[in-house]
């Protein structure tokens, strides 16, 4: 098995990630998060808002709606732009991005691994090419006609546009300042593929940070070192993150530069968060369409203009996967003592703390003694109040200390007998295997000290 | 004013609920929540998860897709059975549910004000009934024809289903355990209003609960008491609460009972949320359709069966509509001692401290003494690493008292001359408007506690 095997494999086994409607038979890049996958994803969007809203004077959250006014799209350029060169094999009759036949720049894009021969029947004669909308569309109210058709939004990017200005006066805010959001998208995507790398629906975080023209160049550069920082932050190794700047001639229609971060997938160098200059155009654009004003005035210069606006944007699922990815690590040979274990490999899902979806598991020694059982479950009772975790009695100790490290859980609770004479237990740690003994009135403090000391 | 166009006008005044699209004239029953009603959102979600995952035992989260495979819509029988009679006035071609027309039991879904007269022209001359599914429709994939539509979920339920063997396989589950999921649902609603009540686009919270068929009735009555308590407990009055159980002619096609917890809107009674026996009915469909096993094999008794599910259910955006209704307190002649302020009318939104936007508010006693000033913004860093908060220094401290307290900032952090000296600043509470003196170096600490009190 290659990495990303185990990696699907371990997702699905332990509850990270499941194929959506798998009954059915799954639909094609579509996947559900299960138990751990779902509390992955929520700790990672916390910590992407306590960064950067919480900790920002002048970032501010919104959420706004999958279904817009369908002129959104129409300013935007969505309707025009949003789309991909698709081409039919005349013999199967599969569909293909044709851009993603030749060979493409970036590698987890799923490019072809054949040139210009049909990969599922090897047929050689393929239509010519046509512009395909990769916006999902659909009606508004029962009447469905072109006067109610809307889209499902691609990028949360639009609502920050188009509530700009009740954003700005609601919240009394100066230029710089940014809007925020974190939400459900959906791509028709055609080539789809390497597990959740690519998928139909996807929950993006961005900010769109509006700036003085003339000061967005430096904010840009600002904001692909904070973007950066934050992958550190979370546990991404240096040296598996790497800034793509996309060449003139291939940036999207409302960018004047961008650079993608990029993560070094077991597939390859791919796309994992972007940063983009999109200059004024969606706000003028806006303004024209709507016919409203969206301009800024500058209290210090009582001069008006457009806002410019710096996107850093990241999709969550993709790095999720980036995280499951970096942290993945196998110990052959054992790092335990249990005999058993010695001649197994290893599995240690190295998560930084914070996000770590179960926080500590609370094991008894061993489940036939009444009195460990009962302590175990007092202590667990006092520790879910505060922390995500499980209980867990079933097998050996070790082969529960080894089903926790294998989706990350920073600790282990062990009661034992000693605890029934001193009231006291041991925390293991995940990644030194050491044990330290602490008082039960001390655990909660100890576990919120030793918690956050990495935030 | 009545109360409704009150919420309403500070909802858009202070940024937490906007039109979606608003500059195209807005969509109608779509909402966009702000940078506080976004805030106020996550903390209810949090809240909720807290509550019924990180608390229970037996209650596991996920996250799943809103496209699923259209077989998951024949299996749950919305294609058949989610439709509304639509007529349509003769006169102006307007559109409206029979349903509605007539006296509804529900004040608050929608009924129209007249008996058989179109809101819209006054007509009186109707089309006959038909029926519409209230499920969005899209295509998967570039070709629009039947084989490829499928549809927005219209409730998370689907995914806790067709989910429900891996989940349980993956994480050890036992009978009774459930499945929790909060997510965006759509419904292609055609009577709508009562401001962000019926809405084209919301967040459902909901769990499924599976029990074992004869205890079904047991744990009804149990997650009847456990939802009602949550809603107490966030702070919703006792006497604005109550229950309607729906009669059997009324039941969805799915469910053996029912029983809403209406919420006394200023518009009526209205649904707030609900708890169902949707008995074995899902997962027998499911299986039936899929030809899956979805049965559990219960260890004690060696035999298989299908789990009968209780489901309760909520809506989070009315959750959020209920908690801003609720916690609206105006006083009239001010309750400050300023003597402007004593003339107006002083708002003071009651939130429970766990779900405020903003937890507390950093401003320095004048903004023209730079040590002052300086200092407040000390506190602010400290303070912003740990809550979301606020910094205000326009205006005089009076009225950035009102605006906080009209915002339900549980506290005010005010620096002031005394500061400088002892380095202490007072915490002000926004309900009994005390002031107590606190060292900086406790200040966290003691903000800490104030904060978990309540919970």
């Amino acid at each position: 098995m290659d990495l990303m095997e185990k990696i699907i494999s371990l997702s699905k086994r332990r509850g990270f990630i499941f194929q959506s409607s798998e009954i059915y038979g799954g639909v094609e890049a579509l996947w559900d998060y299960g138990p751990l996958g779902s509390l992955l994803k929520n700790n990672i969007k916390e910590e992407w808002i306590k960064r950067f809203v919480q900790s920002y004077d002048s970032v501010v959250l919104i959420d706004g709606t999958v279904l817009m006014h369908p002129n959104v799209w129409k300013a935007s350029g969505h309707l025009e732009h949003f789309t991909d060169p698709l081409v039919e094999c005349k013999n199967c009759h599969s569909r293909f991005r044709v851009d993603h036949m030749a060979d493409g720049r970036f590698a987890g894009q799923g490019k072809a691994k054949t040139k210009n021969q049909c990969p599922q029947c090897g047929g050689k004669d393929f239509t010519s090419a046509k512009q395909f909308n990769l916006m999902f569309k659909t009606f508004l109210g029962p009447v469905e006609d072109e006067a109610h058709i809307t889209y499902l939004r691609p990028e949360t990017a639009q609502s920050m546009f188009t509530n700009f200005k009740q954003v700005q006066e609601a919240m009394r805010l100066k230029i710089p300042f940014g809007i925020a959001q974190i939400g459900r998208c959906f791509r028709n995507e055609i080539t789809t593929g390497n597990f959740t790398f690519r998928t139909r629906e996807f929950d993006i975080a961005e900010i769109e940070y509006f700036v003085k023209p003339g000061e967005d160049e430096k904010w840009f550069d600002f904001w692909v070192d904070e973007w950066e920082r934050f992958f550190l932050d979370l546990g991404l190794k240096k040296e598996n993150l790497r800034r793509y700047e996309h060449p003139k001639e291939a940036l999207s229609h409302y960018s004047k530069r961008t650079i993608d971060i990029e993560y070094k997938f077991p597939f390859g160098w791919s796309e994992l968060a972007g940063i983009a200059n999109r200059t004024n155009f969606d706000l003028s654009q806006h303004s024209k369409m709507s016919s409203k004003d969206l301009s800024y005035f500058d209290e210090e210069t009582s001069k008006s203009y457009t806002p410019y606006v710096i996107e850093p944007t990241l999709g969550i699922e993709r790095l999720l996967l980036a995280l499951l990815v970096d942290a993945y690590q196998e110990i052959k040979g054992g790092r335990t003592t249990t005999t058993k274990a010695a001649k197994e490999v290893e599995v240690v899902l190295k998560l930084d703390k914070k996000i770590a979806p179960i926080k500590m598991a609370v094991v008894p020694l061993v489940k036939n003694k009444p009195e460990l059982v009962k302590k175990a479950k007092e202590v667990y009772e006092i520790l879910k109040s505060h922390f995500m975790c499980q209980y867990d009695e079933v097998d050996s100790i070790g082969r529960r200390y080894r089903r926790q490290d294998e989706i990350g859980t920073p600790f282990a609770i062990t009661i034992d007998f000693e605890t029934l004479e001193k009231d006291d237990v041991t925390i293991r740690d995940r990644d030194t295997m050491e044990q330290e003994r602490v008082k039960i009135n001390d655990l909660v403090g100890v576990l919120k000290n030793q918690l956050s000391q990495n935030l």
